[in-house]
């Protein structure tokens, strides 16, 4: 019942941020590509690699069996796709949207539909991971999309992800899936900053702390992974490398919080570390790495309480 | 300029609950042992293994080198000791009171002032890791106290755990770094309640979220523990086994808000978990396992709202 996919299909990337630029030099060394960033500077980034620079979504999508948007959230999405020079202008009726970006489900069941108006297919297909997995190959995609479209998506989906999990026939599928792991994903990040922030108060050495705690029942992949780089935030006078950045939470537990008021499940834990997130925003902290909301709790100038020699 | 601990201390064990009866059962193996518990029913529990059983904590007491306190909380603590035909009326001088309790670093300090008017030494020892644990020897203890009394207590810590963290050399810092352990494994059930919630309402089936999901970056050890045990919940006509009780949630975060509060630091998420279990205890699940309190987000009676099968 499959269509039978083009093994080198004709690719656009629409969007060269954080995680699209990476996506888009990996497919370059294997696809046709064609490449759009509303930056000229982002778009030249991709020349020597031998991404074909166009000057707007609907060049890019003008020759492509498949559009990869990369875009930062959904009115980024309704612009790529629906706004003047659109993709939709261009795309032809069978070809298929990849939508990378983390927009929540309702989002991208109404992008899927409004799609399909015009015969063009949806895998909903949010990547986690990380700027330096996505140029490797080696993200975790989860997908909501129907057969025949993951057919026509797979010789990009396979160059992109490491892990592909099907959550679902539906576009939705993944991001219900997504959500959840940025619910549990977000919470972790502000569980770990109040611990830490908390052993500072108490007079107890963070780095000791996040060391003797990491491998037992208090532990998870953010404390092993946030917990240093928060405890950096105080040890070091240069502010950690931005590996992930705190506004991109301000979004997602944004999402998080809205379907789950939308299907009346409470989330308290959720709701409180959207807060925090809006707090570190406020504090100037949107473009800075996420674990640097625990300065909102504990600032960087308070000195643990009884000396950091315990 | 440490005592030579004797190899085998008389010791005798006070409070013979989920975690006092097994570590009692595992030291009376090895060790001359004297125990109480306030129920006469669970003191003949250990009559078979080798304890001698004492009509009071001031009888269990009178000739032991070493007190193990495994009770409840600092009110069952403060009785114990203080109260009347308490163990503080007949330990000698030079003797050492090894409090296994979580009951925050403030009342451990003040029992060990206490004590120490006495001469009693104290090592102050909050236990991790559950009752099959305590009964193999393979709990986490983590401990403040000064290197006498650490060397006096040596001989019952060593037959309790398997890892051994020296926080510092007050009574108290050990329940500071214990208050810390249950604050992120108290925030991390209760964030994998909000996942399992709202997979349920969003229509995913919460068992291969539980799987998709608790080996990246939203794991926890709480989540690849509890997760499942919830998932049960809903997918068992008959309730988890109780491994870890819901009430002992109740009391211990309410230990964490409440040195958050004295050492002013802000710890949202806590406190929002806080009022979960507190939800858990009204709904009358204050003895069922932790992870029961799943129910209060997403009751059992309501359906996933798309079926089980996606």
């Amino acid at each position: 019942m499959s269509a039978s996919p083009a093994p080198r299909p004709h690719t656009a990337v629409i969007g060269l941020g954080a995680m699209g630029l990476p996506m888009a030099r990996r497919l370059a060394a294997h696809l046709p590509l064609s490449v759009y960033d509303i930056a000229p500077a982002r778009r030249a980034l991709l020349a020597s690699a031998g991404g074909t620079d166009a000057a707007s979504p609907a060049e890019a999508a003008r020759d492509a069996d498949v559009v990869l948007l990369a875009v930062r959230d959904q009115s980024q999405v309704d612009g790529a796709l629906f706004g003047e020079n659109g993709a939709a202008e261009t795309l032809r009726p069978g070809s298929t949207v990849i939508l990378t970006s983390t927009v929540g489900p309702e989002a991208a069941r109404a992008t899927a539909e409004r799609l399909a108006e015009n015969g063009i297919l949806t895998v909903d297909a949010p990547v986690s991971g990380g700027p330096v997995r996505a140029g490797d190959g080696d993200l975790l995609i989860v997908v909501g999309a129907e057969d025949k479209a993951l057919d026509l998506a797979r010789p990009v989906l396979d160059l992109l992800a490491s892990t592909l999990t099907i959550v679902g026939p539906r576009p939705g599928d993944g991001q219900a899936l997504k959500a959840i792991n940025q619910l549990l994903a977000g919470v972790h990040i502000a569980a770990a900053a109040e611990a830490i922030a908390l052993a500072r108060g108490l007079g107890l050495a963070p780095g000791t702390v996040v060391e003797s705690l990491r491998h037992g029942a208090a532990g998870s992949f953010m404390f092993g992974d946030r917990g240093p780089r928060m405890v950096e935030t105080y040890e070091s006078d240069v502010a950690p490398e931005v590996k992930s950045r705190l506004d991109i939470f301000v979004k997602d537990m944004g999402i998080v919080t809205g379907i789950a008021k939308d299907a009346h499940v409470p989330v308290p834990l959720a709701s409180a570390a959207q807060q925090l997130y809006l707090l570190g925003e406020r504090a100037g902290l949107a473009a800075h790495d996420d674990s640097s909301v625990v300065t909102v709790l504990s600032p960087k100038s308070t000195p643990a309480q009884n000396g950091e020699d315990r």
